[in-house]
């Protein structure tokens, strides 16, 4: 039987939002807190800190994620985990990953003032490396212990300056011979649920302060090479060009039309990443390397768009008469979120008579990794603005308030719930 | 009246370009021989040798252009003069340039043969620095000595290492200050004749060996600005986004579209260099800037071409709701070549049956300066598969030659009519 009057402190949550926000502050007032830099590594010393100081047991795995753990009345149970990540794409907010950290981190300090004795464990997480890094490995730390990385892929991971993904780790607590052993499995998580900002503007549209997340979205991610042949700019009339630049600028909007025509609004594709050779003013572009990402909520919505998008591609290269190349870089699927879990997310939201509204993630997340091997559930605070990855992001306090408590007793919920005898 | 049994020496001219081709070569048998790089110097170094040894007066100008003169019978007329220049771009080719200074040199070699006498001075010049370098003002040497560049553009010139271009100058032996006594005047010169490789497919593909320029194509380059929102690439739906790769991307195609359907083919357009921001494969780009450039050889093709652009880009602002802003960074008309000069060059091909064709330049060149101080013409020799501005770069000896004697011709009988008394 859950006691009702239980509410998180919020004054205490946004002192902690502040608090960590003032590693990796820059001049622009963005967090530049990227995975294994010093701020960040500084912003990890803060959170094991916090933890020790609650009395909670600290450990960091073998990928360098950082657990608190709170023990419950039956050490065999599997834990109830919470958490995101504390890292940081480059001018970032202070919300994206930090929020979900800061609140689990909430929540268990709320057991702790009212002594309350879970039957689980209850553990904190904050995953490494979650934004895309230099060592080129994002969701790093859910990969790792989901078993989604070689040894290979790590070992074989290197920053811009030369340096080893596995010194960097080394150097925030990780290590790469202790990873198998940080491997997660369905008898130690009993579930995982992660709190996030929409960075979407569903909730903030309609002044719904409580995402519940149905899905997180599958993400296609191809390098196209476009072998068109470099000319003078001048010399080559119309007709005789292979024009790379022209032939990816028509595939470019193929990807649009393709998504924006698509029925459904979860469908999105996105042309990010783009650089030609040689790049001079005066001559044919002979080159376009650039990388074409889809997202979807069902296997199925990305099948449709990768093959249109094939299709596409094979029209426009024939046509335009330029060489083709493409290399899957990233082919993650739709993660559906645990219907258990979601079920009691709405019976908490209505008993706390806060609304919430299901929704998809269009964004990837630590969660979607975890869901391949325990339950796993997502909440979401509005973004005013839908902003996300920029000095602006920002959510309200009071919605921030009202998704903690939901959160709350959603944990409280599946303690009473998972693993019940009989 | 001429003599019309004088021919040009083939076997010395392929000889002088074997040469010359030292100067700079690279492993991959293309020539590294950018203007002021120590293989530009020691090339230069060569081709006053060789002029020194025929006897002619060498002089270097402020331009540090070279120039090589052969008297003649009346010192007080203007000078015939003929050439081109011996930079190359990076990995470029034996012929660009080099031809037309090779072949002045062949025939001022000819001449001294013969011990021919000529009315006017005869001079072979080599201009500095034709070819994009890293000081940012190609065609300078012609720019310089028809002032066409001022002083502050000459003294702000820097490398990418720092270096000054006055430094540079002076290392080639020229000289900021005496730049103003360089200045060429119509009194000086009477002529400029610059033979050249065409560099595109048209008189390859018909056989012919000569090609008589009408004029040379202006060109207009602008850099575009497209101001869009960056934002991420997950949560953004396609309705809400405001991509500034896509609408460049449109941008590209409008291009692209208006000089292919332009009715003149010497109409072309070209977007080579390009970047965007943040250009991360999950942020929808923020912003994107390429330039934009378009020949023509005619100044009112070109004008209808850039107020048609001008419509295409302010349409695709405001469809995509991005702003866009835009900066013209050259704009060269197109420059006629002198009537009597190319009626001269039509009469001395078809004494020498040799087979010819008028034709405009699609690619700027000296001659282009050069005109607007005195009557200027050009000859083409056929560039084998188009090609130029690569190691590739080849032209046929049998065509090298033709196109010499019609030179050699044409600088003679403008010896007999310029200037010819009553």
């Amino acid at each position: 039987m859950i006691e009702t009057s239980l509410r998180i402190n919020r004054d205490r949550l946004e002192h902690s939002i502040h608090e960590l926000a003032v590693y990796g502050r820059n001049g622009q007032g963005g967090l530049d807190r990227t995975a294994f830099t010093p701020a960040e590594l500084e912003a990890r010393g803060w959170l094991k800190a916090a933890l020790a100081d609650e009395g909670f047991g600290v450990r960091v795995d073998g990928a360098a994620n950082i657990w608190g753990r709170r023990d419950g009345e039956h050490p065999e149970l599997p834990s109830i985990i919470c958490g995101s990540h504390i890292d940081t794409v480059p001018n970032g907010g202070r919300y994206d990953g930090a929020l979900g950290v800061l609140m689990a981190l909430e929540v268990l300090r709320t057991l702790n003032d009212k002594g309350i004795v879970t039957r689980h464990p209850f553990e904190l997480v904050s995953f490494s490396a979650e934004e895309p890094n230099p060592f080129g490995l994002s969701t790093f730390g859910s990969r790792a212990v989901t078993g989604k990385l070689t040894r290979e892929q790590i070992e074989g991971a290197v920053n811009g300056e030369g340096k080893r993904l596995t010194e960097a780790l080394e150097e925030a607590g990780g290590s790469l011979e202790c990873l198998s052993h940080a491997l997660i499995s369905k008898e130690e998580a009993g579930v995982f649920v992660e709190v996030h900002i929409e960075q979407g503007k569903r909730l903030i549209g309609q002044g719904i302060p409580v995402g519940i997340v149905t899905a997180i979205t599958g993400i296609y991610r191809e390098e196209v090479t476009v072998h068109g042949e470099a000319n003078h700019a001048g010399t080559t009339l119309m007709d005789d060009r292979c024009d790379a630049l022209t032939a990816a600028a028509e595939m470019i909007l193929a990807a649009e039309d393709i998504c924006r025509t698509f029925p459904a609004a979860e469908v999105v594709g996105t042309v990010g990443q783009f650089r030609l050779l040689p790049n001079a003013p005066n001559i044919i572009p002979g080159e376009v390397r650039f990388l074409a990402e889809f997202r979807g909520e069902t296997a199925a919505q990305l099948q449709t768009v990768v093959d249109e998008w094939s299709s596409r591609l094979e029209l426009s290269g024939q046509r335009r008469r330029v060489a083709v190349t493409r290399k899957v870089i990233l082919n993650q699927p739709p993660a559906p979120m645990d219907q258990s879990v979601i079920e009691v997310m709405d019976r908490m939201a209505d008993m706390l008579e806060i609304p919430s509204q299901h929704l998809g993630s269009m964004a990837g997340h630590d969660a979607a990794h975890l869901a391949s091997v325990t339950r796993s559930g997502m909440l979401f605070v509005p973004s005013i603005g839908g902003k996300s990855h920029c000095p602006d992001e920002e959510s309200r306090m009071e919605d921030i308030e009202q998704a903690a408590n939901v959160l709350l007793y959603t944990l409280l919920d599946l303690d009473i719930i998972l693993d019940a005898k009989g």
